[in-house]
């Protein structure tokens, strides 16, 4: 394993032991955004050779339910995932893992970037599911690391108009850098929402077609709601409230539509074509780098939970 | 016009002189679901000649838009609808109406019939946006008249298990007569939706693939998410609550997608085709009639506020 | 092994060692519909008990490469199947078989009714990827066993008028009692395509949404092409010619799209609760039984080869 | 009416009096691809006044039928349509059409360019048709003004790799220059197929997802069909021979789906936007222009029906 990047649920369970309703209940290796090198390949495998540079897809999934079988991997009840409990991570030395989850990497592209295939992966997956291309004029409420790909992702499927929502103007500014047309900073007061949405579309300057919500809060998801036009669809990307209070009823009204991700599929092929044409550049999102020493551990971990300017925190092993 | 059913907008709006958001500002005639017999028709129309029995569809679309030119004029912002503010409805002995919004009934279906072709289309266009076919395993929120015409519509689109939900034991026996597969009784307690979908899942006998929920409360609708397989669809058809306090993230994070619906499309040829077939029978359905004397009417809008055994409530003019 | 079905596929290798672009260079053993009892299972296997009647998905695919990851797994290059060359068939005793290509039979579906399964898919798979439904009149090209079939899966998954064309008057009624709409008999004089296409319209009595042309010849797909209403779709099932001379350009700017099947994916679940509710039944396709004894292996095949009045022969091991 | 581009269509009709099975009976004014600048105004027309620069959508369809009702308006049985018998094409100095397929062009893009969102329509409702986006390898078969536009349509809709094809290396000379990543020569034999398919998916690199055949020969529908991937896309844009001999079987047993085009619908605000942003640009493709005198008229037909270097023929009124 060389590079491995910190998530936002690698500090939910060093912190609290759990990550929404997964609750860890043994010692676990945390870590699943990752590269590294091939040591050693089983005998039957063709496809890789050791001192191959791979980036690894974290979820091993059964083949044998009807979700694997019908092309929905990612909602395999029998789903082995690096990091969620009881499965160990891969922030570590070395781990075993099946060849077709090691997609190798091509020469222009570094072990950093190859993790950052597993947080890309979540953008890109959101993509497809909202169907973005280049019609598709898009919305993002949040700009943190998954705002942040989620836009990357859009522009790369080809979204000719993307306006990114923050309440951090910090955040906002790193947006506007990396390519977001437009950008409107919002409160958390779920009173403004009217007067936002207005401010929003102002902005697009069209109707809002997609809608991903990297939030995840009843305010954001009020937002979005109302932000899209009839026959539009809301991504719900973001965890922040479990329960939500939202406008349900006047969006379905107007066959707004939302769609739910829950990690991604066959995503690694087209992550590593996206780095390797450099249609998305991930590198400005790698912010802090830390090696994998007792002291440097922590201080990562700090780095990460701390937020502010961080955006992907990196190990380097 | 010969024959109008009552809806539950038509009552709101005479008591409330309001719908959603729609507010009646000047006297307006009420009534949508209708049926009639040609008059007159315009020297260009070749399709009708008078003395046709048709069923009327209400809603006039501007074939200007982009929502009307790409097939989803239902959508159209310039829609100019019976009954909705501030265009008069058809509980009237004469309208005038575009040729290609009358429909020819088929020699055995009657004028009652043809008038709740408008009822049953939103049956039809919730079964074909949430997709059902003969592989779609249903569950439907509400045992109410909307309930029940989506049902009948999920039956005749080939859903080999419907299951009815309500917190009214008569409502969910006329369910039963109707052709429910399984019902269950609830309470409005939303404490119990635990235990209560579990009691659903038992009583399907296999995964939710589509939940209609033709209620629309915080109750009905975080049952149909928790209720439904991972990768299902939740369509939301009724408009109890216009806020909903829902579990949208776990949801979403199932890829349990929502549908919500906003009046119909292109339903009434279907409708008319399944009527003729005998793939749906709406004849129990119609439990009173009333003719338009002046007592009558007053008579007829309480029998069909006070609900009870009243499903759907006809004059015939 | 307990019943096996012979399929047209078996009586080419049989009679030229080869089929289609697969040529048999080493003695092997033939069969592919196939249905049998559990002997032994594999000791991680806890879906299947020894003494478990089941049916038999003949294809094992790799669940590495991207069509299997995507859900196509019927494209995976790398697919062992029963009776594909060099891979052994099941018409034998005893196979070795993945306990997830095992399909539990219900209670009410009979070992013959099993190996009934596979023959039934290629038509499940047809009227999936023609999205057959409620609203869908169907024609179908052959009323050979996969036109049969074909008509089966098609009147199940709810389409409402299906009209069957042959040359062979014999075969048509057979249709019409199992239960087509409506039946054309047609020449094989591709100069007759005009006049038959004008009959076959008039015997649909609508437009026709999909046609389904389990022959695969000149005359029958440009047939197919011109009788299928503008934005249809033509579902190629059957394989007469390799090389077509057909009116392509006109069905294209008709916006008639053209689609083809490769064996099935995902179908044994669903013939298996069709056949349990009756939805379809496939006894009547079974004209021919014989038990595996040498003469009458060679009686079964010479049936299955003289065509006439043998639908389907089945093998009683 | 400022500028009108020539179709070979047009040059078609003024040469044999036909073009496909549209034949002019009665003296018929061509040109269909045209801008111009409004000259006056219907009473009830908001959206347009004199003097604003629009370019026509040339169909006028009936907005009554089920295939307007629908969203394939393109498919309309009374369609009306600029320069098919008996309908009056645009190549006039004036002309009267509806409001709403009259599209003001952006203050950055001119007449001529205007006049192009026809032939481009017809790349874009290619592309849409094949689901063309970031994901998907596109080959193209003839490098003429239709493989041009649809090459850049391709483009606009992010597919990451466009081979095209041709037997004149000057237009493929052109081709390259307007941006494609690879450019195969090829013969018109026949026997050619398997040597021309391989160096095509050697160019290619990939797996090609979609093939557009923009000549419409035997030959060239040949080679798409092989040299497409299993479960990939044909489209058929091309009108070269009305019948085709084809390997139809071969890609329906791979799942290669065909899918036809007539006309375009809902093109021209996604050319316009196509346009205004730069994502296109087809002044390249305009490579001789001509006025409106009696002298001049002649020579711009006979270099259009001459080819060559002409790709758009362009009159400026």
């Amino acid at each position: 394993m060389k590079a491995v990047g910190i998530c936002g649920s690698d500090v939910h369970y060093l912190k609290t032991m759990r990550c929404a309703d997964f609750i860890v209940k043994e010692p676990m290796v945390i870590g699943h955004e990752c590269a590294g090198i091939i040591e050693e390949v089983g005998n039957e495998v063709k496809s890789l050779t050791p001192g191959d540079r791979v980036a690894l897809e974290p979820g091993i999934s059964c083949w044998r339910c009807s979700y694997c079988k019908d092309g929905s991997y990612n909602l395999c009840p029998d789903m082995k995932f690096f990091a969620t409990p009881p499965v160990h991570g891969s922030l570590a030395n070395q781990v075993v893992h099946p060849a077709d989850l090691c997609f190798k990497l091509p020469d222009n592209v570094s072990l950093e970037e190859g993790a950052m295939c597993e947080p890309l992966s979540v953008g890109i997956h959101a993509c497809r599911r909202a169907n973005v291309g280049a019609e598709t004029t898009v919305l993002i409420m949040g700009a943190g690391p998954i705002g942040l790909v989620t836009m990357l992702a859009a522009r790369a499927f080809g979204a000719p108009r993307i306006v990114l929502v923050d309440v951090d103007s910090h955040r906002l500014s790193v947006a506007k850098q990396l390519g977001a047309d437009g950008i409107v900073q919002v409160s958390t007061n779920i009173q403004d929402v009217t007067n936002e949405v207005a401010e929003i579309q102002k902005t697009m300057g069209a109707g809002v077609d997609v809608t991903f919500d990297c939030a995840g809060f009843s305010k954001t998801m009020s937002t979005a709601l109302s932000a899209t036009r009839s026959g539009g669809k809301v991504c719900l990307v973001g965890m922040g409230h479990g329960e939500m209070v939202v406008p349900l009823t006047g969006a379905a009204a107007r066959e707004v539509d939302i769609v739910g991700i829950f990690r991604y599929k066959n995503t690694w092929p087209l992550c590593l074509e996206f780095l390797r044409t450099g249609k998305i550049d991930v590198k400005p999102l790698i912010t802090h780098r830390f090696n994998f020493s007792q002291s440097e551990v922590v201080e990562a971990f700090e780095t990460s939970a701390r937020g502010g300017d961080a955006i992907k925190v990196m190990f380097n092993l």
